[in-house]
């Protein structure tokens, strides 16, 4: 049975239609859009599955207001009888495929037996629930807190928890964020819990190397708060060697190494592509790239100190955090251990940003750095080393962090098809003007960074002022890149004149690193269902005063 | 003084207007194509410079007549006028850029000095032949053996050579490629003088590894015939090391290493790049990509034994050929020292081809390969080896083979803006079925070739029927590729069953590389004036039997 979800967020959406079938819940069988100054394309596909009797058919639209639709035929008809009842002992002994699996929500219970496959955070992490309340997974995973998602779930309701049974879970249900640390008010929230933000366009490019403050933020857990005094790093050493058990103090005496490296998360432009067909992941607009000076030991060097060497066989050095979920799941990943062991691959332990102390958004006090790879990748609050013959198995490693082929939805995906993302392909944006910019007559002046991965020089930026009928060369900006080791972004700018009675521009950069791999024309043949990897040709629409 | 010349081949060429204005030369002034089945596009750029008085407007169109289309208002004149006599001593006076470039060819004298920088060989290639006879020149490059550029030179006739002093020129004018090797009939053949040719496509990935007969043959200057009892290879030593003189046994003692690995050339589909818009180079299909096994010592043991070492400064490998013009100039090029210095690159000096010793075609007795770069960097006939501060000083290395923007053209391209390509970008396209074919309804298979340079790994290739609206991934055949070593391709096939009532399809492939990597959209934007690095989507449209 598939269930197919398409979401289309559209703030300026004026119209749409919906049939209610009950009070309690929108049952629709269309919905349309129609805003003709914001066109957006949403998709719906038939579902198909082995039980004729049960047909789903799903559209959803995310307004203002946050509404989600969905009908379940039969669903639709139970929930107007009285609803049955069930006692926690109940909901408890379904937490397995074979049983079924069954959650609460404050006195509601769902069976969410169909549902756990295509759990867009994984079904390993939606069984962690199974058998009992929702909340203390949803504090952690704000998302969920939303209407569509809400209205989602009543699909599945079941019954109620019977009345003497309704006293609160015993779980702990307290805010794990409170402690998460202040922001800078410049930084464009993308979700508060876990926090997730980036730095405005106009400020991103203002300087080679992003400032902390507004260096974007990808956390995906509650922001761990680490006593550098106790804190203590663990690295497994090789069968019949020691492990080490390094101390911030321990660490400062490997020889100290500084690398200037850009950051991008692998969801970088992802709005874009959500613009032409929903995915699910955060909302990044082109701001989840940044660049700081790093320093910290070399992990080639924390390797060999333990005992560890390069050896013929495929192996992987996978990296815990200290932050974790309320089972005490860190956050995890692995990169292989040639680059780990390559000391031309400069990958860090790093305790410095920008010459401070890591805030702790970044990682206090000790996080992985590695140049040209994906963000996710770079662990924070770095807690345990070790070398395994194989990948992580982090959520984020198998499960997440993958590209596939726009045909693949979530019906079709298989995870371990695709390699984990390592590094990244070449990338450009433009930071100025924005889009929808209304700009003087006479000249234009175009601003953006490029960047590629595994240590690819940007060699070129081309820039067309015309939807990409001509282009010009772009003057490259900053500190040159070394060969082979190009870790960092080229700002870039391109000052030209307008023709005279131009009235809009349509912006298009595109940037060649010196594999000469160039970017896409367009994203609609690069969209996948998590929405990542989005490096086609960025463009910005902008009117001109007359 | 900019002479811009377009020209396009157009088999289908219905059309074209001529302006003759003198019994000898023709002198247009426009020219229009126009055959609606096959639409190509020609550009005109008018030429800009410093003299108002010589007015050159050039329009060139190759029919298969083989007529070239040049006008120069003056010299039109002066030609009706008799020929102004000149010594071959006078001529001989003229080889500078001070005193003025004259050549001849038969009994004409031309002065070309103001075309010697826009040479499309490049400039100091012109210059060896500067003061004297073209002919030595034309007998190698027998590019220039077409009427188009007889007919851009007469632009430049300033007279005739004394009669008394018609005698042919002493210089050797025999045939320098007489001594070639032959060739295998299946070859799809785009020059003989030096030899350039193709497997055709359905050949091409018939096998995992090309046979050595129809493997894709590159030359830029005729083959040399070595003597392998006499043969050595010069290999400089560092500054007061010692240089090793190694003769094919001394080779032999090096470990042995094997390694399969796919060339390709730059101009690689450089047909359809230049059916877009001219491009100056040898008009290959997509064939100019084979892979082979390849067996000799590594490149690493050879500089090492010599005493070189990794440096911390930039520095380069220099590869000379035994091939050489007939001044004596090599053909050369370079890599950088860090790739041949490690191991895991696995840069040969190979000697043997698929099992056998290699091919003469193919460099007999010694080639250099280096995995995951492109094909002219794999020098063959290496005669010599050196480690410099700087990229080879070849024409090769510095006025060719390199990428530059579509908005560059030969009258502003600066060559040392570019570097010079290593590895290429990721690459895909379709051997199976043809272009124009028309296929069984019913069922098609799609087969084609992906690789990528680098050692980057191919992880996917989508296809489409549809041109690009909808995708379906291929299944990849073959080896196995190895992580951060994938120096060969992936053949690949796609067998789908068709819509009923479909008449024809327009099948695309793309590739996807472990860098995640894909391949542009369209050819337009990334066109470049010598027509290389083409890895636009590969685009075959055929008809279906109804």
């Amino acid at each position: 049975m598939l269930l197919l979800l398409r979401r289309v967020v559209a703030p300026g959406l004026r119209q749409a239609c919906r049939l209610k079938s009950t009070p309690a819940r929108l049952c629709v069988r269309a919905c349309c859009t129609n805003d003709p100054l914001q066109p957006r394309r949403s998709s719906f596909t038939s579902s198909g599955g082995d039980s004729s009797t049960r047909r789903w058919r799903v559209v959803g639209t995310l307004l203002g207001l946050g509404a989600a639709l969905a009908c379940h035929d039969q669903q639709c008809r139970a929930s107007q009888e009285s609803p049955r009842r069930y006692t926690r002992e109940e909901v408890k002994s379904h937490s397995s495929p074979e049983t079924g699996v069954w959650v609460t929500l404050g006195c509601e219970v769902f069976d969410i037996t169909e549902f756990v496959d295509i759990h867009p955070g994984g079904a390993s992490k939606l069984m962690l629930a199974a058998g009992g309340p929702l909340e203390p997974f949803w504090a952690l995973y704000a998302v969920h807190n939303q209407p569509h998602v809400r209205e989602m779930l009543a699909e599945y309701k079941i019954g109620e928890l019977s009345p003497e049974d309704k006293a609160p879970s015993t779980l702990k249900t307290s805010d794990p964020y409170v402690d998460d640390p202040t922001r800078h008010s410049a930084l464009k929230v993308n979700t508060q819990r876990p926090f997730n933000a980036e730095p405005p366009p106009e400020l991103l490019t203002e300087s080679y190397i992003t400032p902390n403050p507004i260096f974007f933020t990808r956390n995906h857990l509650p922001v761990p708060n680490v006593d550098p005094d106790t804190y203590r790093l663990h690295v497994a050493g090789p069968p019949g060697g020691q492990a080490l058990c390094l101390s911030l103090d321990d660490l400062y005496q490997f020889p100290r190494h500084e690398v200037t490296v850009t950051l991008q998360c692998a969801g970088n432009r992802r709005s874009e592509m959500s613009q032409f067909k929903e995915v699910r992941g955060l909302e990044w607009s082109l701001g989840a790239i940044s660049t700081a000076r790093w320093a910290g030991a070399r992990l080639c060097d924390v390797l060999a100190q333990a005992g560890h060497q390069l050896c013929e066989t495929e192996a992987h050095v996978c990296f815990e955090g200290l932050d974790s979920d309320p089972t005490g799941t860190p956050y995890g990943a692995s990169i292989p251990l040639a680059r780990a062991m390559d000391p031309e691959a400069e990958v860090l332990l790093a305790y410095e940003m920008n010459g401070q102390p890591l805030p702790r958004d970044h990682g206090f006090p000790v996080r992985v750095v590695v140049p040209g790879v994906v963000g996710a990748r770079h662990v924070k609050w770095l807690g345990k080393v070790s070398v395994e013959p194989e990948e992580s198995f982090s959520h984020w490693q198998r499960r997440d962090y993958k590209g596939f082929s726009p045909s693949v939805d979530w019906d079709t995906v298989d995870f371990d098809s695709a390699p984990s993302i390592q590094e990244l392909p070449v990338q450009s944006a433009i930071t100025q003007p924005k889009e929808g910019e209304t700009i003087e007559a006479g000249e234009v002046t175009v601003r953006g960074y490029a960047w590629s991965g595994g240590g690819r020089a940007v060699v070129r930026v081309d820039v067309s002022l015309d939807g990409g009928l001509t282009w010009q060369v772009a003057e490259l900006e900053g500190e040159e890149q070394r060969a082979r080791k190009a870790w960092a972004w080229r700002l870039w700018h391109l000052q030209v004149p307008l023709p005279a009675g131009k009235k809009e521009l349509n912006i298009v950069c595109k940037a060649v690193d010196d594999s000469y791999n160039v970017q896409p024309d367009t994203v609609a043949p690069i969209w996948n269902l998590r929405g990542v990897l989005n490096n086609a040709w960025h463009r910005v629409h902008v009117h001109v005063t007359p």
